[in-house]
């Protein structure tokens, strides 16, 4: 009875004709299952003795089903959600950060404004300058403090090392999508377009605004200005253009993009080296 | 004339009786200085050439006072605060974390409900079981979940590192409340009335509600239930106690945190363990 089961629950398709067509592994591959010998097929899942046997067999082809469903795109967005979750929690923590070590020193908070450096800061030089109105604190609380800025700096190299893997994973998978946005502007557009199909089927004016949701349908709801990018506005083309032809700019980015996209998708050639030295001549 | 401004802005004080008296630490501390020389004093501020260095002077001053400002207080707020802080963001990260593994094991998610076991599970164990829904993914892709696993371990332990800090923080400044209310109600006691100072000032009325701010407001303006307790609740005194005695519960213990605080703050004795008792067994 097995091969019944299989054969009626996970290998047989409608094809375009509403025919139905054996698309197993087994032999005879793309030969139709004669009319005749379906309906006896059919005629089984009548009988009730096989019901426990057909629920088992519906459960572990679902689970097979989801197992192979997980692709790169799923890890993509995983890795990209969490650089993002993590520039929110790095925010946090250095924010504490900084109020927790101005008692000590509140000078260094004025004097450096990235919050990377001052952790650096923190962690490298231990004295502070002489003529300081912050408390000479014990060092028993000068190591609490140092603790966190430590953790916070293993925050920043774990986010670095997101972006490593991403290049590894989209270097394979999308190699055009990651040559013309880079690695952070690429793998959001993924996210956002939640796969990379999805992403080859939209349209490039689609494309161009994957990040502007919110000031798209605040323009459609109360007809403020149309937003004239998303994500991409971070892209290094267009933050090195004049901002009267920015939008511009974001429109051909968009267009190559959207092109890059379906050479990924359909594992055509790569071709994005050539659209960004395209680009980058027309933005000149 | 260093003496004179010295005097004059930062040591001098009207008593009650507005009266000039000087409270530096120099010789003949109480005694008042007479009428006569402080007019004499006075004349010389509308002097012109005096005014850059009386300027310098001032500042500096001022920066002492903020230097001595910072006080046990605010390093215990400091750290409570972060300790909320880093929960907030553990919790970020742990269902990122989740989200990502289950693509691998989605059975885990379901098993283990505790966010620091499910950690702990993920670095230690490194094989999932058998029949699992979840993709077979490659050592590249495990390895950076197991990057930020390891990296939530790191923000588990801080926030431990902490607790150990703020206890032997308080225990030489606040034992009593320490003793009684624990290391973290404690602490956040004091955050929410800004010192121990205020808090020992407050009618234990107040601290019974303290942390229910929202709660209370919420009463005032339109009538519903009024709060029984704020940040208190979480003691294990109230948590022990049937929920229709609780708000009683609270209003003992909040008495009795009171007394703490006014114990510690004048330096009194140690009296928390005696109060412990008495509270258990009234609540027996």
């Amino acid at each position: 009875m097995d091969y019944y089961y299989e054969h009626l629950l996970g290998t047989f398709v409608f094809d375009n004709k509403f025919k139905l067509v054996n698309k197993g592994k087994k032999k005879k591959d793309s030969q139709p299952i004669p009319q005749k010998k379906i309906s006896l097929i059919l005629e089984n899942f009548h009988d009730k003795k096989y019901f426990p046997e057909f629920y088992q067999k519906n459960i572990e082809l679902t689970k097979k089903a989801i197992k192979t469903a997980v692709s790169e795109d799923q890890l993509i967005i995983q890795a990209i959600a969490n650089t993002t979750e993590l520039d929110r929690v790095i925010n946090i923590l250095v924010k504490r950060l900084r109020e927790w070590y101005s008692l000590h020193d509140p000078e260094l908070d004025q004097k450096i404004s990235s919050h990377e450096q001052y952790v650096e800061s923190i962690l490298s030089k231990q004295k502070k300058e002489k003529v300081s109105m912050g408390a000479d604190l014990d060092q028993l609380h000068l190591a609490e403090i140092n603790r966190l800025a430590k953790e916070i700096k293993a925050l920043f190299n774990l986010r670095k090392e997101h972006e490593l893997y991403l290049e590894k994973l989209m270097s394979g998978y999308c190699p055009n999508i990651l040559e013309l946005a880079g690695v952070t502007t690429g793998a959001r557009l993924i996210e956002l377009a939640k796969s990379l199909k999805r992403l080859a089927l939209l349209p490039s004016s689609t494309v161009q605004l994957l990040g502007a949701e919110k000031a798209l349908f605040r323009h459609i709801k109360t007809g403020s200005r149309s937003p004239k990018y998303g994500v991409i506005f971070s892209h290094q083309l267009i933050q090195k253009t004049k901002r009267e032809f920015r939008g511009k700019a974001a429109r051909m980015l968009a267009d190559k993009l959207s092109l890059c996209a379906r050479l990924d998708f359909f594992k055509g050639e790569f071709k994005a080296k050539a659209y960004k030295k395209e680009l980058e001549e027309k933005l000149k």
